[in-house]
């Protein structure tokens, strides 16, 4: 029926994921229509439509197994997640988010209530954030529940940002802390393994880790940074959300900003919380920094003299700064010497 | 951790799809923003920005085992329907497309030249229907693979067409054959069932059901017949395409513009092929054509007095015509008795 019976194989992790998206997309990198500002390659695609305000549109998705347990995940704050994941792209192009579509594939296990609880933690993020589902659609899956958002806003031309922006000798900020996420993942997976087999369905953890689970199950987005940086006249010059560790944004700023990025391993902002449990459970703190996922803050390059502003600034903290391409990406550590900024491969989802 | 533990549970098979999917948005039905045009319940959502081109927005999700089978479906061909069904949707509203955002989620056992495959139809489907892929992402996936589309396009205020707009006495009317793709699929379905078990990895089967086979594994999206009667100033009242099979589609519609139908079984278009096949395999071709799915034709209704034209229009049939509500949805057989319509319910997808 058609030739792929004879067709070569090649495994995706032999490729490396930024190789096989490019071999996906590279065919969609052109177009003729001039109203596309940004196409694929960034946190979202831009649309010029001729109004005053740019078209922002984000496509997410979440599919159990890869992004969710639901052994330990509250369909509550799944719902609320995947909101918060979508608007987290829109964050990452200083847009503001407006409109929702949503599609859920349910397994045939699911009830009506815990369909409906998904939902209330949808609702409860769009009024939160201010959002309108406009659309979507509720199908059957067979394969586990899988989750699609696109998220669509707006930036002016002067507000939006791309991953593509950042120039030699800027400051290299991270908003919130990182890893906290990771360690609340951990956490749950841990209590996982000890309950697997009694009975108890969900796992009863100490009130000592609220925050690390709050980070893993109910993030938020990053708009309160955004009203800030914007009060304070500070634009940033490119910007990325860190879903997949800080590792892997600071490597893709640096390839479609054409820089490379010193960052100095001990103002890599952790969370005391993160830090006890990260010791209690043998796992180095800046690892989970660096490559664990879901901590929804924002990578950003600004300029040097906004250097001040940005110190001063809650929930804002400067890391490093930019380098030229030639230089690399490279984590600084304390005694001075340089380790080359790596991310893990093909393994959850490559952002798009 | 929440309180879903101690949740009722009621299946959704029985509430059935309407009331469930009613009850999971319903909390969204109404929002202060005064742009939104049309929100969840049609084929997309509509939004006025206030230029001259009103917005439209559809999302589409394909899964595997539900809604496709990659045993026998060409990798090329899937991405290929994967962009008509998203198209479809915004043919539905009469609105010309513009912008596709696609993610994929693929599982491991997925080469780099499978996942090329995949990505080749889409760039084909892009390319045929003019179109720019604009953004998305490639994930893994434990469960299969998983294919989200969201397709962007626009429509002047009067060119827009919703579900909700038909109105008494009006001509119902289809657009292509229906029924064709549910015979290729059963056709497909027998050859699997046959040749399980003896290594071969993909059907052969003759050259004399051709159509039906293109009719399930490479659909297309019915842009042709749009242009058709914009040339021959039939603007349709009410529209929605047919995915999941005639009934599912003129209930919809029904609903939507609180009306009736009269949908005379004898003027279903029915291809010969599909007739054949029917036959051969003890199937009814009437039900194919009512309740069998991917067809990607559209239902629309028009005014009376375009009947000749309608009549004279290839590719275009008129079955029937709308009637009160009260007097209900039905059809009604050569010898003039009258069926309810039914639809089958929570089986495959919602559309919503």
């Amino acid at each position: 029926m058609d030739s792929s019976e004879k067709m070569n194989r090649t495994e995706i992790s032999a490729l490396g994921k930024v190789a096989f998206v490019d071999r996906l997309t590279r065919p969609f990198a052109t177009s003729a229509d001039p109203r596309i500002r940004q196409g694929i390659g960034d946190d979202g695609a831009v649309i010029d439509r001729g109004g005053d305000r740019l078209e922002v549109i984000c496509q997410t998705t979440m599919l159990e197994g890869i992004d969710f347990d639901l052994t330990y995940t509250p369909l509550e704050h799944l719902g609320y997640k995947l909101v918060v994941a979508a608007l987290s792209n829109l964050c990452a192009m200083n847009a503001q988010a407006e409109y929702l579509t949503v599609s859920a594939g349910l397994s045939a296990r699911f009830s009506v209530e815990e369909a409906s609880a998904l939902y209330d933690g949808i609702k409860r993020a769009v009024d939160t954030y201010g959002l309108a589902l406009i659309g979507g659609n509720t199908s059957a899956s067979l394969t586990g529940l899988t989750l699609a958002a696109t998220a669509i806003g707006s930036a002016t031309a002067d507000e939006l940002t791309l991953r593509s922006g950042a120039a030699e000798n800027e400051l290299l900020c991270v908003t919130g802390d990182l890893g906290a996420a990771y360690m609340g993942l951990q956490l749950l997976e841990r209590e996982k393994r000890v309950l697997r087999g009694n009975g108890v369905s969900r796992p009863e953890i100490g009130k000592e880790h609220a925050y690390l689970l709050e980070r893993q199950l109910k993030p938020e987005a990053r708009v309160e940074v955004l009203r800030q940086l914007n009060g304070e006249g500070i634009k940033p010059s490119a910007m990325i959300d860190i879903t997949r560790g800080l590792a892997s944004a600071a490597l893709h700023l640096c390839r479609c900003s054409g820089v490379g990025a010193r960052i100095y391993l001990n103002r890599i902002p952790i969370a005391s919380d993160t830090f006890k449990l990260a010791e209690e459970m043998h796992i180095d703190p800046v690892v989970a920094a660096l490559n664990g996922g879901d901590d929804f803050e924002l990578l950003f390059t600004a300029p040097l003299e906004k250097h001040r502003e940005l110190l001063a600034m809650p929930g804002v903290d400067v890391i490093g700064h930019v380098v030229p391409a030639s230089a690399g990406a490279a984590l600084v550590t304390p005694d001075g010497g340089e380790i080359r900024l790596q991310a893990p491969d093909w393994t959850a989802r490559e952002e798009g």
